[in-house]
């Protein structure tokens, strides 16, 4: 096998989300093939009107299946694992994960009704082992969610690293630190290229631990007067125990809402990240517990529409209630998209002279990204000859590359989504492959391209007009015309209907036509239509999307 | 009359925008009106679909038109006069403004084809006037547009601060600072109530200053390589003449691209607050400028995807472009909602080269708000005996309720679009009005409450069939039905045609009926309807809108 070693990035960069990356070893005849993570992003920050998700198209993967030799998951973030049990069947490669990571998988895969069955090898934290022709180093880091891994791949045409999403936090709360003595040894052992997280590239100095925002959360929860509500992301196992933690030291029970936190919380009790932890009480006791003896842990971070903490907000949700004097702590930051979903959570909460703490003024959130100084750590440590910035919109990318070469990195390259990148033995990008998205709209992968989503902002811009016509082969029409107008206002400025106008309409055009024309269905139809969308477009100022149906009767 | 006082506000009560306050005097039986501002929100901001503007709904006003003495607009803002011209010809009361502000309505007027004409009474800065029942005095205050004013309305029930949008700028670039001299002796004199702008109750300290941007701007158009593009608010008419002031200190000229932008100019140069200002080049010289000699000043800093800065951007505007090494300045704050069409624009420059810089780094933007100190120092200046917040989500309100409290106002009020307000003698909410939002939606106003923006968001979610039957007398098909499916996705997870399953499951529907009831129309709708919505359902998760036409041929 020739020792060209290439890197290309499916999705991730350029983007919040999406994560998946393939490195390849071999030459373009034939490449043996490691993914690392299969990642979604979330179509709500987009506006795309009945879309959840936004997936990696896959296609070039799905044409080398025979050379993929596995997948490894860094973490079980939704946007580095989130699009596997989906996409997984097309690829039907051997899957790499450790323990907690391979739990919360199947706990995902169980609740999703005909989900296939995703054969794990489960790995040590730390281990190494080999996967085709590739032999990787688990290093365990900080993050934001328990068994984040960055990846020390080793080829015989040299070495990588690939962070994952890390952070250094000497006190993470669950789980060891990142382990710097690794990554040293990584550096004098020599490192080819780092490809690497640059979520946080712009901020400077270094990420605050989990160790302090427990602190702040403890000190809120023991001074709140009445109930507590916190609410957070539910894969933050960390954080989750530190508000455990805080309850039972200011003697409180906690009861955990929301499925999406409920699953984590057995996950986490499974695979030990929850020893020691007290049990938590069910919602059926909530009611029954007195405001001072209770912390409610809620989903709906994001002001998600239907989640634990806006049904609440909206005294929606059955068993759990929040009133005035009663203090809710948004222990999370606000993903861009979301702000106005946040927003409305939060104003409805103080309307109702409920109290929310969020991290505008006090430290009850922490990101799990490497800020600059760690950044300059991380490259200090490992010494790489190539940088590739991943993980991250432009601003990120670049604020990354040029840390990266004020630091006298020797080969610093940004690319996008689809560059093939050689590595070794000479960098640079040399060809392009596949790459896409693809919308989950509802059971159904939809390519980004095709017209549904944008048939449908279409629709939603504008509405739709449907109408049907029976015409006799004498170019008759055999019975009174139907119309449908839907989301169209239904009068004008004048106070006419608009319905009217539009049937109208239809009638006139049909009668303007030529006898002629009037037999054939499709002249009528495209007549009808023109004259129909004409003087709908008059009085709204707006076209909707019009079909006319002709049944030659 | 009887001496009653009442505030009612009909907008910008928990939320950002759509100002209109009411001020009454008089009785249950007879009250003469005096409205403040007549504003508009905007929809982009709430993900309303195919609606570009929200606008107070002012049947309330309609009803008590005989009553109304008129309108006075505090100053040129969207928030603040944008509704005028689609509401004013149901009020028809006579409008008062400063000269600027007159003059932008009547620019903005003239560029909407078919707005009616609107007699506005042109009074001067710091002038004192009656309206009705209302004795009415301009206060100067700083903001971020030229000429907005607090009002001091006088009545022989107390006298009543309506601020308006403010902030305290000792060098505010443009027009006199805020009036302390005025409000300190409202403050003398009494005052009974403040309503007061509550935007930036949560910040603590003072606003910077205009003079401190113009200061950064300048330095950064003085060190740019290349070219330098300016984004901003168009009506931040200081902001611009800091900008033109820079460029000429830098030997540049200034290109003003995008009609929002042209509009203020002209204005600015009609009313004189650009005097001294060197004249702009046209867009057809841009080209012909050396890079080191040249700012483009352009609309677009809310990342508006027609707007010339997204323009130009994606390399689509047909006279102004920018290349590796210029520089672009967002001096602009990101309004909630629009972080992802910024962050678009932001990285798509990004990627080709472009250095941009914002206010996270550079102090490029000031808000026109006053923070708390400021809070603080108005209510020391005129010891007001009622407060009650306005212009600001709840967050906002409740925050500067809560310091007006600990600064001991002795009537601290919140209250709700709507509220009908006694402000004397006895304070207190007394009564509702009827409040709420309409919609504008092409040409036409549509009440918030109507199905069709509801429908709408129905039709971007799940699109739309329609299916048209043609059946005779005897429920014979007369023809082949027709099916349409809009905003759906073509083929199913087995790659079969949704199309054709829909196609078969009206077919299959139609022949299950028994023979009686294919005879009447709504019956074989009904049925077809379900059954077409539950085959698209069953293969896709989700549930179109579907409307079947029955021809009786």
């Amino acid at each position: 096998m020739s020792s060209q070693l290439v890197f290309a990035p499916l999705g991730g960069i350029g983007e919040i989300g999406m994560n998946l990356s393939i490195y390849g070893l071999g030459d373009e005849r034939r490449r043996n093939w490691l993914i690392v993570d299969v990642g979604v992003s979330f179509a709500a920050e987009e506006h795309l009107p009945g879309v959840d998700l936004v997936l990696p198209d896959i296609r070039y993967l799905v044409e080398e299946r025979r050379n993929i030799a596995g997948i490894v998951l860094t973490h079980a973030h939704e946007d580095h694992f989130g699009a596997l049990i989906d996409l997984w069947p097309q690829i039907k490669a051997p899957v790499y994960a450790t323990p907690f990571t391979a739990a919360l998988l199947e706990a995902k895969r169980a609740s999703e009704p005909g989900a296939s069955e995703i054969p794990v090898k489960v790995v040590e934290l730390g281990s190494r082992f080999h996967i085709g022709a590739f032999d990787v180093e688990l290093v365990s880091v900080a993050h934001s969610i328990p068994e984040s891994n960055a990846l020390i791949i080793r080829t015989h045409a040299g070495n990588v690293l690939h962070t994952g999403d890390w952070k250094i936090d000497p006190t993470p709360i669950l789980g060891p630190p990142t382990d710097e003595k690794k990554l040293r040894a990584l550096g004098e052992e020599g490192c080819l290229a780092l490809i690497g997280d640059s979520t946080n590239a712009v901020r400077e100095g270094r990420s605050p631990s989990e160790a302090e925002v427990a602190k702040t959360i403890a000190q809120l929860i023991k001074s709140a007067p009445r109930r507590v509500a916190v609410t957070t992301f539910a894969s933050n196992v960390a954080r989750l125990r530190a508000v455990a933690d805080a309850a039972k030291a200011a003697g409180r029970e906690v009861v955990v809402v929301g499925r999406a936190m409920e699953r984590i919380t057995q996950v986490a009790r499974e695979t030990g990240y929850f020893d020691g932890v007290q049990d938590f009480r069910s919602q059926e006791a909530y009611g029954y517990l007195p405001p001072e003896k209770v912390v409610a842990l809620c989903t709906g971070s994001q002001g998600e529409p239907r989640a634990a903490l806006a049904r609440i907000a909206e005294d929606q949700h059955p068993e759990v209630t929040l009133s005035r004097g009663d203090r809710v702590i948004f222990s999370a930051r606000t993903i861009p998209g979301n702000e106005k979903a946040v927003g409305r959570v939060l104003n409805g909460l103080i309307e109702q002279g409920i109290e929310v703490i969020t991290d505008r003024t006090h430290l009850v959130h922490v990101s799990g990204h490497p800020r600059r100084a760690e950044l300059e750590d991380m490259i200090g440590w490992v010494k790489p000859k190539i940088l590739i910035p991943a993980h991250g919109e432009a601003l990120h990318l670049s604020e990354h590359a040029s840390l990266a070469r004020k630091l006298g990195v020797p080969t610093v390259m940004t690319c996008r989504n689809g560059d093939l990148v050689e590595l070794a033995p000479t960098p640079g990008v040399i060809d392009e492959v596949p790459a896409g998205r693809l919308y989950k709209d509802g059971v159904i992968l939809v390519d980004a391209q095709a017209r549904t989503v944008a048939d449908r902002k279409r629709l939603g811009f504008a509405g739709a007009i449907s109408v049907a016509l029976a015409l006799t082969e004498k170019g008759e029409l055999a019975a009174d015309p139907e119309i449908d107008l839907i989301g169209i206002p239904e009068r004008d400025r004048k106070g006419e209907l608009i319905a009217d106008a539009a049937y109208d309409a239809v009638i006139e055009t049909f009668e303007s036509l030529p006898r002629a024309r009037r037999r054939d269905p499709d002249s009528v139809a495209e007549a009808v239509r023109r004259g129909v969308r004409g003087v709908v477009a008059e009085r709204w100022g707006k076209k909707p999307m019009c079909h006319v149906h002709v049944l030659a009767v």
